[in-house]
């Protein structure tokens, strides 16, 4: 047996090729520093897994990640509840939390559409969605999903169910990114901006 | 307090975040993913990083990493133990290995030579290969540092403190990577190439 076939090694650097983006180079040389730290750090690495995978789960009103039973910005009394931004993943929360500029509620979706890959509307949380719209506190929805063609094929899945109930529906603005140069936009952003002008 | 802040999630981005050629924002996609497994599986991965880091240590003739006294290497009495083949780190032995064509003794120095990042010669394992050659069994010592001048350096320092016990110390050959093409070489690798030609 080859050393680098070393069981446990092996077993480490085969947990971490899971991870996504990390290819079978990346593997190893993270399970080779794994070993190369004190024990005591490596077993601090291991506490953070199993402790943050325990405490942590969906809110129980939005669907973001806490370790309460409602998040913090659902738990907010100074957020504003009439309106909730619908997002696919938690990260997209802590993008729009970082521009300090939307003190609204959240819903995570935990995904997207996608016929391609098999993601049907009842695998994402768009259930619990519509449930939170059936009081009259919310005014308007806020597609906030990506802007693919996935993520706009949501907004529109997901805007078709929300209108009927007489609730606004908005999606974000399109546009040139601020401090991008314009002749290197593409044609369809271009376009999109050009659709969407403002008065001066 | 922002949500993204949420404290067991913040300190497994963090432990993420300590890997080599991890930054902030892989660390966070890393750690949202680990919560995304199945409790069961998060505490595979635990496991396997505490496993590995208890059970794994060097081995006590040529360091290399194994989980026994010895590691399989030097245990296989197929070797040729006459022939010792430095390197800087355990992949080094793994990418020689994969080579099935060196069937030598190894000592990993895990590490190089550099006073530039204050590495200096009692910080890698120079005294345990020179203890190794205090009998004579060993007649050849392959100098297989990386080709740059951390490595080169290192090589030249070891050469000089084995050849005065009448060992044989041989570098690596320098050239052309099989493959690749001749235009695209360096000028430097083209002159070994041709200092290092031989006949046909």
């Amino acid at each position: 047996m080859p050393e680098y076939n070393l069981a446990p090694f092996a077993h480490l650097a085969e947990q971490f090729e899971r991870l996504p983006g990390i290819g079978a180079k990346t593997a190893n040389k993270l399970a080779y520093f794994m070993l190369s730290l004190p024990e005591e750090d490596a077993q601090k690495f291991a506490d953070a897994i199993v402790d943050a995978r325990k405490k942590i789960h969906y809110c129980k009103i939005c669907c973001n990640l806490t370790d309460k039973d409602i998040c913090s910005i659902c738990a907010d009394p100074k957020r504003d509840k009439s309106i909730i931004c619908v997002v696919e993943d938690v990260r997209d929360v802590m993008a729009l939390e970082k521009t300090q500029e939307f003190f609204v509620s959240y819903h995570v979706l935990h995904g997207i559409l996608s016929p391609m890959r098999g993601i049907l509307p009842d695998m994402i949380k768009i259930k619990e969605l519509l449930a939170r719209l059936k009081d009259d506190t919310v005014k308007e929805v806020v597609m906030a999903t990506d802007a693919t063609i996935e993520g706009e094929a949501t907004a529109m899945y997901i805007s078709k169910l929300v209108k009927p109930l007489g609730i606004k529906v908005t999606r974000l603005a399109y546009g040139l990114p601020v401090g991008g140069d314009l002749e290197y936009a593409d044609e369809v952003t271009l376009t999109r901006a050009i659709q969407g002008r403002h008065e001066l």
